[in-house]
C-alpha cells in the first residue's frame, strides 16, 4: 500500500483538536435552539441539475461515479457545495408539512473543489441558520438573524467580531438613479473592492459602459459606513449632490428604494447593536455600504462578518434576505452561514483555544495483578454511574508504568484499588500533577469540576 | 427546475425525527466517552486504491470525479464506505503522535452504492469503536468493546438486545481438525446459514472439495450456543466424537487453537454477562458458534447483535478482533460498528420512540403590537438567560392567530408580555394544552422540566 500522506484541502484533527471542533458544533447549536431554530440534516447529495445553476459554482462540483458501469444512474449526483441548495430542494419537497416561518439550523460538512490554498478547503463544515416565509417575512427577521449569529459567535473561544451590513434596496436604488442599469453587474465589481481597490473597480464599472460620475458615486456609496444610524445623512447628502440620470420615473422609483432601503438599513443596524451592545462596546453591527455580496439572489440586508484581528480570514459568517428559497417563487426568507471549519482551523492555528486535554477520561483505575482486573473495572463502573469518564489500566504493569501511562494520555487521575492492609475498601486515588494521594470512596469521590472532562480554554 | 423527488436509499428526517437520530448519536457518544473513549473525525473521501481492495466492496463505491475536465487529479478518490478504512489510514498517518492502546469512537456517514432495498441505505451514519494496540492487545479488551458496546445500546430507546458472540481460533481449529484447508471458504460458506439453510451450506461446502464428514461436523458445530461457559462442553464432546483428518501434527495443532478459542469465548462470554446482567436478566451475550463473519481478517472474538422482536434487521452491531488495522502489520485491535441509520429507521418506523415535540422553544413570546415588539424579544431574552429555548411571535396577529402558530408548532407555552392594567409587569404564561394562565416573572418562571426541551419517549 502507498505510503499515506495528507490530501490538501481535506482537513483532519487530532482527538484533541476534534473535541475543539466538536465545541464549536455544539455550542453554535445550542445558541440557535435557544432562539428557537430546529435542526435538520440532508443527504450529502443533489442531483447535478439542481447543483450546477451557476457557472463558476459549477467548476467546484464533486460528481458522483461508480467503479463499475453498474451504476450509471448515480452519475448524475453531486456532493453538495453549500447547505442553502440542499435546504431550498428539503422545503420544497416537505411544503405541505413544514410549519412557515419555518426556522432551522444545519451544521454539516460540503465539497467544494477549489483549488486548495491557504485556508480553502475542498471538505468543510458550514453551520446555516434561516428563516423562510410561505408568502412573506416580516423584515424585523432580517435583524433576529444577525442577532442570533452574533450571539452564536460571540459564545465561541474566539476574538468579538464586527458584523458590517448594508441593504440591496438601498444601493440598486441608488445604483438606478445615477443611472446604472445593470446594477447585479456593478455589484460584482464593487464585490472586488477589496481585491482590486477603487481604481480597479472604477475601470470594471467603465468597462462595462457605466458613466464616470457615475462610477464616482458608486466609489463614493461604497466609502460610507456607520456603527448606527447616521450613514442615512450621508447617504441622503450623496444622493442630493450626485448627478442623477434624466428621467423623472427612474429617479422617482428609484428614490422610494433607496428610502426603503436606508430606513431596512437603519432599524437593522439599531436594532442588531441595541440587542448586541455590552459594557463598553456599542454592539457589532456597522452599517457598510460596499458590502455587496456577489450572489444575485439577494434583496434586502445582506452580512458579512470579520474576527477582530483576523480580518485577513474573510467573512466569516455571510448571508442575506433573498425573495424566495425555490425556484417557483413564494418562499421569501433570510439566512446566515458561518465556515466553521476554516474558523476552527484559525483556532487551532492561531492558538486562540484549545481543549485541556485529548482524552474524555478524568481516572485511570490502575490494576494491582491481572487476577484483580475485575475489582478495578468495578471501581470504573461505579465512577461512570456517577458521571466521571475513566478507563482501567490495559496491563497490569508496574505502577510507575500505569502512571506514566495516564500521564502520556494526559488523564489526571490515577486510582489505586488496593492500597494495602487496613486502607480504605476502595483505594486511594493520585492526582498525578500534583502527586497528592488520597483515600478515596469510588461512590462519592469526584474531581474537581475543572477536571472532569476535556475543557476549551482560551490561549 | 425538475419536481423534487425523494432520492432513494438517501435517507433525511422531518425536524422532529431528526431530534431522535441527533439523541442516538449524543448517547452513543456520551457512553463511548464515559468509557474512555475520544472521538475522531476523518475527511469523507479515501484514495481509491485504498478502497478498492475488496472485490464486492468495489462494486459499492462511489467515486468522485468533476463536471469540468480541470480536476482529473481528484478522479482517483471515492467516498468511504465504512469507518475502519479510514480510521486505519489515520492511526498510520499519526502513529507518532497516538497513544496505544488507542481507543477512539468515530460517529459519520459513509456511502455504498447498494441496490436500494428495504432497510439499505446509500447514504447512513455508523458509530464505531476500536480500541488498537502498537505491538500487542490484551484479550480482555475484546470483552471491554462489547460491554460497552452494549451499555451504548442500552441506553437507546430501543428494546433489549442479543450479542451472539464466537472465536475465530476455535471455528479455525475446528475445522483444521477435521481437514479444512480452505478455512476462510468454509466461513463464507457458513456465514450463509440464514440465507440458504444447512442443506445450502453443505452443498457449497462438498462443492469446495470439503469431506462430508467433515461438513457435518461444521453443521453441528454451527449448532452449539449457550449463554455462558457450557459451550465448552459441547465443543469438547463433538470434537471427542467427530472422525478428525488422519494427521497428527495437524490434529496437535488444530487442538491447541481449539483450546485457546475455548478459553478466550468462555472468558468473553463470561465476562459480558457479569457486567450487562440486571435483575431477572442474566446479560447480553450468548456463546453462538454459528457466527461467522464474512470479513478475512477476524483473527479471535467476533460479535454480531440483534435487537429483540426486531432479529429481521439483522445484526444491528457487528465486528470482532483482527490482528493488524494496518498493512504492514503491528496494530492488532478490536472494534465494534453500530449501523445507525438503520436503527434509527426503525424506531421510527415501528414507533418505538419519538421526539414530544418537533421545536426547540418551550415558549413563544406573543407580541401585542409591532411597536412593543422589543418588550417581547426582552422577555425572551430574560428566559434564554436562564436555558429557555424561545422565539418571539413573528407577527402582531390576534392573540388567537398567535396561539393557533404556538400550537401548530407545537409550542407548549404562550407569554403574553401586556397582561393590561394592573397585572404583573412581565404579563402572563398560558399553557396552550390546558389553557391554565398564570402570571409570571420572566426572571423566575421556569416551565416543568419535562417541558423545557424536546424529550426522547418511548413508543
Amino acid at each position: 500500500m502507498a505510503r499515506v500522506q495528507p490530501l490538501s484541502g481535506f482537513p483532519e484533527w487530532s482527538p484533541q483538536d476534534r473535541l475543539l471542533e466538536s465545541h464549536v458544533i455544539s455550542t453554535l447549536g445550542e445558541v440557535f435552539a435557544l432562539h428557537g431554530f430546529g435542526e435538520i440534516q440532508t443527504r450529502a447529495v443533489e442531483p447535478i441539475g439542481r447543483l450546477a445553476g451557476d457557472s463558476d459554482a459549477s467548476k467546484e462540483i464533486y460528481t458522483l461515479g461508480r467503479l463499475t458501469a453498474e451504476g450509471d444512474a448515480d452519475a448524475k449526483l453531486g456532493l453538495h457545495f453549500d447547505l442553502t441548495v440542499p435546504f431550498a430542494r428539503y422545503v420544497e419537497e416537505r411544503q405541505g408539512q413544514l410549519q412557515f416561518p419555518f426556522r432551522r439550523f444545519q451544521i454539516q460538512k460540503v465539497w467544494r473543489g477549489e483549488r486548495p490554498q491557504e485556508g480553502r478547503f475542498r471538505e468543510f463544515y458550514q453551520a446555516d441558520i434561516d428563516v423562510v416565509g410561505r408568502e412573506n417575512l416580516p423584515e424585523h427577521l432580517e435583524s433576529e438573524v444577525a442577532i442570533v449569529m452574533a450571539r452564536a459567535l460571540a459564545a465561541l473561544p474566539i476574538p468579538a467580531v464586527r458584523m458590517h451590513v448594508n441593504n440591496r434596496q438601498l444601493v440598486e436604488g441608488f445604483y438606478e438613479g445615477v443611472g446604472i442599469t445593470d446594477v447585479a453587474g456593478a455589484l460584482r465589481s464593487v464585490d472586488k473592492l477589496d481585491k482590486i481597490g477603487p481604481e480597479g473597480v472604477r475601470k470594471e464599472l467603465t468597462g462595462k459602459g457605466v458613466d464616470e460620475r457615475a462610477a464616482d458615486a458608486v466609489l463614493e456609496l461604497a466609502k460610507i459606513s456607520s456603527p448606527d444610524a447616521s450613514f442615512a445623512g450621508a447617504v441622503e447628502d450623496l444622493w442630493e449632490t450626485t448627478v442623477l440620470v434624466d428621467d423623472g420615473p427612474v429617479v422617482e422609483a428609484a428614490q422610494l428604494k433607496l428610502a426603503r432601503g436606508i430606513a431596512s438599513l437603519a432599524a437593522l443596524v439599531t436594532g442588531v447593536n441595541e440587542a448586541t451592545a455590552t459594557d463598553g462596546n456599542g454592539g457589532v453591527a456597522v452599517a457598510d455600504l460596499r458590502i455587496a455580496r456577489g450572489l444575485d439572489y439577494y434583496t434586502g440586508s445582506v452580512y458579512e462578518t470579520f474576527l477582530t484581528g483576523h480580518e485577513d480570514l474573510g467573512s466569516i459568517c455571510s448571508g442575506g434576505r433573498y425573495d424566495s428559497l425555490i425556484a417557483g417563487g413564494g418562499f421569501p426568507g433570510v439566512g446566515m452561514s458561518i465556515g466553521v471549519s476554516r474558523l476552527v482551523s484559525r483556532i487551532l492555528g492561531a492558538e486562540l483555544a484549545s481543549a485541556t486535554r485529548s482524552v474524555p477520561s478524568a481516572v485511570l483505575v490502575a490494576v494491582t495483578d491481572a487476577e484483580a482486573r475485575g475489582a478495578s473495572a468495578s471501581i470504573a463502573d461505579r465512577l461512570r454511574a456517577r458521571g466521571i469518564a475513566c478507563e482501567v489500566s490495559p496491563s497490569a504493569a508496574k505502577f510507575g508504568k500505569q502512571i506514566q501511562y495516564a500521564d502520556r494520555r494526559g488523564i489526571p487521575f490515577v486510582w489505586f484499588p488496593d492500597a494495602g492492609e487496613g486502607a480504605c475498601a476502595d483505594g486511594e486515588v493520585k492526582d498525578i500533577r500534583s502527586g497528592e494521594q488520597n483515600p478515596a470512596d469510588a461512590d462519592a469521590w469526584t474531581p474537581p469540576a475543572e477536571d472532569l472532562k476535556p475543557r476549551i480554554v482560551h490561549g
